[in-house]
């Protein structure tokens, strides 16, 4: 059944041992040669960091039979970064998932999360990348009623390809039943943090940061309304940072710089 | 000179004694009330980085007479939550500015960036924001030229206001005349990365991450082009990701689910 020609790279955030990573490599064996590099520890919240300062260790490792797997030291784009360039050896793969993410990726999070930079890194190579998220936190999180859906948007993007320099950002809702899937915006949104101060033993302060979601956003074309009404909801992304829109805008400015000639 | 009513948030990724957040935060002396927390070390390549799964420090340092300060064991983005929830206690600053980072954060590189990645989060949460950044990674790095840019820069945008989820990211190239401002947008470009390999003493591989930047855009309103041409490079910068012109092209698939009713 798999295309033994298309080659498939798997990465995640939650480290190499996530239950959400073995159940995408086990979807993604169906459709080709599936070579999987992920954090040998926990990298959530990493977004789009590398490792410059510290050298990077890769190791080859057998997990699961018949699936080529290493572990990684670095961050998640560290690990496409690397399997790319030392496992592919810069024969880039046809297709990078990276997840499936125990916990939501919508909205604002796209920045934070290292599963959808891992996929973002993707596409900045060139790659059709998709990026899967889930409603749920728990070591014991039941991804079965998604597989079908990480399978069907995997081949459509195979199929189809992606529009240039664009990724799919796919968030899946909990619960026993998908009612479709939505193809949506980002959410307007940001996080309301609280950080919980405490003392040590030595008598230093310290503070563990925690938050709520704060949604500014009523739309009904967003990914938080298509996951709120049980729909799986996929939002292409793209890596351009510009607001194109606010350039008219900034040229009406006087800059009035002191010694400029 | 200063307006007192002014309150100014600085931070930056390459730590609080990193001779280019000095600069900035002398130039924002003049414009009203400073506050600066920055990292405890150097924090370059952390993109969007938050601390979720380790506590966070902050400490209140002496460095700079008359500027109050803190060092924070976090993230640059972290650095920013601290200062709005823990300093200003919510009532959020009037402008916050990161940098001036040691090294470009142009085109691509605004992801990976820390310094642009506090700039972004204080976006995020309302402020208007900008990041600076220089083409010279030396600690013995000349800013003095670009001192008059982020003074005008800053007025500006304290003058008029940004657009509404728009900051700035605003690259200063080297040399010891700027020969005035551009608008920009971000230039299509990637990293090709080259991994040094190396063995420990214990006879087990490393690798150290290095590359370099290529430029796939002939486009004379780029921010490369500008920083070329020897201009600094203003690029208004957004926090969506959504590919919004990709949204009808992904609508026309269709999805074969398998088990979908």
């Amino acid at each position: 059944m798999a295309k033994k020609n298309v080659n498939i790279l798997v990465v995640n955030d939650d480290g190499i041992t996530a239950p959400g990573i073995k159940v995408l490599l086990e979807e993604m064996k169906k459709l080709g040669n599936v070579v999987v590099v992920a954090p040998d520890s926990p990298q959530s919240g990493m977004g789009h960091a590398i490792t410059i300062g510290r050298p990077l260790r890769l190791d080859k490792i057998d997990l699961y039979e018949g699936v080529e797997m290493y572990k990684c030291s670095g961050t998640p784009v560290d690990c496409v970064k690397l399997a790319i360039h030392k496992i592919y050896k810069g024969k880039k793969p046809d297709i990078c998932v990276s997840g499936i993410n125990h916990g939501l990726n919508y909205s604002i999070n796209v920045l934070y999360s290292g599963t959808m930079s891992a996929a973002v890194e993707g596409a900045i190579e060139g790659i059709p990348s998709i990026g899967f998220s889930l409603d749920d936190f728990s070591h014991q999180a039941d991804f079965s009623f998604c597989r079908p859906y990480v399978l069907g948007i995997t081949e459509q993007v195979l199929k189809n390809g992606l529009p240039k320099n664009t990724l799919l950002n796919v968030n899946f809702p909990r619960g026993e039943e998908i009612k479709g899937i939505k193809i949506c915006r980002q959410a307007n949104g940001s996080w309301v943090e609280e950080f919980e101060e405490r003392t040590d033993p030595h008598n230093r302060d310290y503070f563990w940061m925690t938050g709520k979601f704060e949604l500014n956003d009523r739309g009904e074309e967003t990914d938080v309304f298509a996951l709120h009404n049980g729909y799986a909801a996929v939002v292409p992304t793209q890596f351009d940072m510009t607001a194109h829109h606010a350039i008219p805008e900034i040229n009406s400015w006087s800059f009035d710089i002191k010694d400029e000639k």
